[in-house]
Parts: C-alpha cells; sequence; structure tokens
C-alpha cells in the first residue's frame, strides 16, 4: 500500500470518518474547535540546500502547515517543531532556528514544543501546526454541491516553474523563484472565506490543481468540468515556460506548491462574494470551472469538451 | 547552539513560559484541557531494523510518545502520524502501519492525521499524540517542593541493559530486550497519579533518571538528595551488569528509555499513596530520595555523602 492514496485509504477504513481534510478537528467548545495539521519537510526531496537559504526553509517551513489550516478556515496559534539534525553545517541549522522563532512571531504563532534529535545524513522538520476555528466557519473537501463554482485564489504554476528554473540552476526569474522558495500561505484569505457560508468546500492547492480539485471531486462526489479558457497564462508566464520546454497550460493544471486556495461557492453568491474579495485582498478570484453529477474532472474550451492527456506532477518528496 | 538543551531554552526565551515539560497544555474549557506531545524516532539512531521488526516499531513509537501524556496525567485520545520511507523493503513498512493501526486501537486512541512521504534512505517516524486531562490534574515539573519524596515507578536500567545486549548481538535475556524493543508508557498510573493532588511534580523517565531528575530539579529549584540504598537492583540485572561490563549503579542511573514515571510526593501522604498504588497496579512505588534546597543532585549512601562521577547516557539519537 506503498503509496500516499492508499496509505490514506487504509486509515481511513481503520479510523473511519478521521483523515482525509487538510487538517483534523478537535472540538473544545460547543463554538470552537482546533484544527490541526502535520506535515514534514525532507532534505533533497523537498528543498536542496544549495538554493533554499536557512530564512526561505523555515519560511516554507511554516507556511505549508499554515496553508493547511487556511485551507479549513482557522487562524493559526500554535505550532510544535520537530527537528532532525545531521552533524554538518552548524550555522545553516542554528541560523535555521533564529529565523523559524522570527517567522512565528511574525505569523502570530506560539511555539509551544517538540523535539530534536541527531539525523544521519538529511536534514528532516516535521511540523504540527495548529488553529482555531469556529464550527460553523469550517470548511471541508466533502460538502461541494452540483452547480457550484470552482474558484481559485492565487497563481497556477508559477512556484513549478520557480523550481525547475532552481533545479536547473537558470540565473534571474527571481519571481517565480521566490514562489517556489517562499510560499505565502493563504491565512487571511482562508478565514475570510470561512465566514462566507456561500463557500460550500474548501482545500488548499499543494500537489497541483488538477490532482487536488480531484481528491475535493471524490470527497464531494462530484464531477468538476473545468474551463480551459478560464486559465489565462500572463505572457510572462508563458514565455518562461517555452525557454523551459513547458506546456503552459499542463503546467498551470499540474504544478504543485503554489498554495492557493480552491473552493466551490454557490453561483448565486459569486458575483457579492467576487466583487468583495477583490475589494479586500487586492486580487482576483477567478472562476475554472463548475461542479456537475458524475466524477472525476473533464475540460472544456471554447465551450467544446476537450480530452487532455495529464501527467500529474509527481512531487519529488510525494510517496 | 546545536544541543536539545540549548535549543530548548532559546526557544523558552523566544516563546516565554511554553516550553520545558514532556507535553504542552492547550485549554479547552474552563476545567479541561488537550495534552500535546511530538517526537521523532529516526531509524539507525533510535532503533535499528536488523533487531526491531515492524510491530515493535509501531508498539515503541506510538508509547514513547504516550509516556509524555502520561508524564502530564492525560487520558490519550488521538494521534497524527507523519512518516518518510525509504524505497526498499515496502513490507516492512506496510507492517509497521498496520501494526501501528493496531497499537493505536489497543490504546485507545485514534489517528487523526498525518503525513506521508520518501525518505532518501533512512525511515524517519514523528508521531503527534494528543491526550485530555481535567486542570486540575495536570502535572508540571516545576512544583516539587522542598522536603518532597522522590518516587519512581517502573525499573531503572532495564531498557538500557536490552539495548546494549540487542547492540552486541548476544542471544537470550529477552525480558532484558523486551523492555527496549517494546515500552509500555505508564497510561493508567500517569492518570492515577494526576488525580492525587499530593504528587507535586511529574516526568517520564526517557534520557535516564539521572538527567531527568536534573532537569524536574531545575524547574522546580530544587535540589534532589538521591538515596543510593534505594536503588537495589537485582540479583539478575546485577549478574547481567557484570557479563556486559557495566556498573549496575552507573546503569540504573544513567540509563534510558526506561520510560518509567518519576514524581514528587508530599512525604505526609506517600504511605496512603503508596499502598494504594501497589493494590491498585500490583508493583511498588519505590522511594529514591527527597527535595531539598539547593540545585542539582547530590547523594548519600548510609547515611553518608558520596561523590558519583556520572557519565549521562547519552542517547544514541540524541543531540
Amino acid at each position: 500500500m506503498l503509496s500516499e492514496s492508499r496509505i490514506v485509504h487504509y486509515f481511513q477504513k481503520q479510523f473511519p470518518s478521521c483523515i482525509g481534510d487538510d487538517a483534523a478537528v478537535l472540538p473544545f467548545s460547543e463554538n470552537e474547535s482546533y484544527i490541526i495539521t502535520k506535515d514534514l519537510l525532507v532534505e533533497d526531496l523537498h528543498f536542496r540546500r544549495k538554493y533554499t537559504d536557512a530564512a526561505s526553509l523555515a519560511h516554507k517551513a511554516l507556511h505549508v502547515n499554515l496553508s493547511d489550516l487556511a485551507a479549513m478556515g482557522a487562524m493559526p496559534k500554535y505550532v510544535l517543531l520537530g527537528i532532525s539534525i545531521p552533524e554538518h553545517d552548524a550555522n545553516y541549522i542554528n541560523e535555521f532556528l533564529k529565523c523559524f522563532a522570527e517567522v512565528c512571531k511574525h505569523c502570530g504563532v506560539v511555539l509551544i514544543g517538540g523535539d530534536t534529535t541527531k539525523s544521519p545524513n538529511k536534514l528532516f522538520i516535521s511540523i504540527t501546526a495548529i488553529g482555531t476555528a469556529a464550527n460553523n466557519h469550517i470548511k471541508y473537501r466533502n460538502n461541494a454541491a452540483i452547480g457550484d463554482l470552482i474558484c481559485v485564489a492565487g497563481d497556477l504554476g508559477y512556484a513549478h516553474l520557480g523550481l525547475t528554473l532552481l533545479e536547473r540552476n537558470i540565473p534571474g526569474f527571481n519571481q517565480f523563484k521566490e514562489k517556489c522558495l517562499k510560499p505565502i500561505a493563504r491565512i487571511n484569505e482562508g478565514i475570510w472565506f470561512g465566514k462566507e457560508f456561500a463557500v460550500t468546500a474548501m482545500m488548499d492547492i499543494s500537489d497541483g490543481c488538477y490532482i487536488d480539485l480531484k481528491r475535493l471531486c471524490e470527497s464531494s462526489h462530484t464531477l468538476a468540468q473545468v474551463n480551459l479558457d478560464s486559465l489565462e497564462p500572463t505572457q510572462e508566464f508563458i514565455s518562461v515556460c517555452e525557454k523551459l520546454g513547458l506546456d503552459p497550460l499542463m503546467t498551470e493544471l499540474t504544478g504543485g506548491e503554489d498554495y492557493g486556495l480552491i473552493m466551490t461557492i454557490k453561483p448565486h453568491d459569486y458575483p457579492t462574494i467576487s466583487s468583495k474579495f477583490l475589494e479586500h485582498f487586492g486580487y482576483k478570484l477567478k472562476v475554472i470551472g463548475k461542479m456537475m453529477e458524475g466524477e472525476g474532472i473533464n475540460f472544456i474550451k471554447n465551450g467544446i469538451h476537450k480530452t487532455l492527456e495529464l501527467q500529474p506532477f509527481s512531487h519529488f518528496g510525494e510517496l
């Protein structure tokens, strides 16, 4: 059963109704719950020290966890840091720990515990992040309904371009590299969407829009019809894709680690929500499709069904 | 700052009053709190696959975390499993996952989430365990008072003998090896002590009685006077120590991974508590010393001060 999805399915069978969202929910009063998530970052799988300075790693380690809380509509509060440290390069680790404390404070998160050990050779980081949310503001993956619009807050594919540029050691294009090295969890957006009852389901985009949307569909028992015309890459995005030999549309659909939010919204409420969103956050909430009866994902372009051969981005640390 | 204690001190300064116990406390009502802990297990530092079968590893991975909850007087409830998996030996990992689900169920713990990734070569396990406790039953390290008796529930040094036997590949002596391979968190004892108001401070013994008691003294601003006459090793323990060239007293004081509980108790209440304990759990609660004014630990034997050259057991995964 050695793939992440098979392991998750196995544990879901063993512990029904307990896993499957971005984070777990622990009730603590009639009105509120703790939201708790755990993410691992492994050296040379999720990051390489040669192009990831300690400050970027500290930022990313926290933000990928906070993104899971954002996906549930939770306000981040606490964090536990587990770290297994190889013997070499004490300066890097010291800098990481200092920056981790800083980024926690910057995000209003209190470090409440953790564990430190040696590591045989690679740096391992394991973070547990805890937030709080009003019970009626928590968003799950399983509540999308037929007819709901599928919306995305954030750019698609940018982090994958950044990663490719970094891996190929191509200079410049820092705005893309930054998206890979220092993704910003959409904490305020998550909390904001949490309060909107017309937002029916939500998750973050960590493994790529296509694969994450597919998971949302599986949970909600719906089919996503994605309108390819809505994925309008910028000229700059297209030209970097060309330089790297990547297909822009494929990169948008399958590139991972963008940490945007994907959600479903009742169509009647979309106009109000999107204009309030633009006013509040200064960027557009994109509609990329709608939920229909069925399962999986299909695509339309210019109103006509289109078949895509998608090779979902396999995260280099993904099992 | 690359030692565990220096890292903890650094983060304690950055996030005052938030770290230092076996687990962190998250209030969830006027009367109750969640207790949360996180421990890492790294292959070839904390365990070796050549002598640790998947069932033992699953058991140990959970119990070392539950021991932290026991140390606070908490009832274990939930767990999150993070696992980074090397490519080889899928059977071992499948067996580990199956056994982990079983041991969770056996301990009444629900798996609520986690993360899985690849690993470059070693197996990494990162567990977050969550329990609950009535606020007035939670035990901390910092509440021992001068005059309190220092008590131990559990054997000292047995796991270290087991580890030494396993590392040297010596056959037999399974009762010692078992203590290393499958330590049992004293969950019921922890909850029971939590309800006893005369128990003033408590922690688990993971790194060895000497070093852990020293930490308790630091938190409580007391000095521990340990009576060496109270550490009466059995004849069997002595003979295994002799076989291995280990000093029995040193092994009891510095051997790690026993996962017993160490606590301080008001002397007036000790007789009642110890007889109730014996009746309830079927083994003796040992008094090994008392708290005095000062700091650190000193030793007496036959009523006379004794200087010991202790080399605290350095856990082979400890930073």
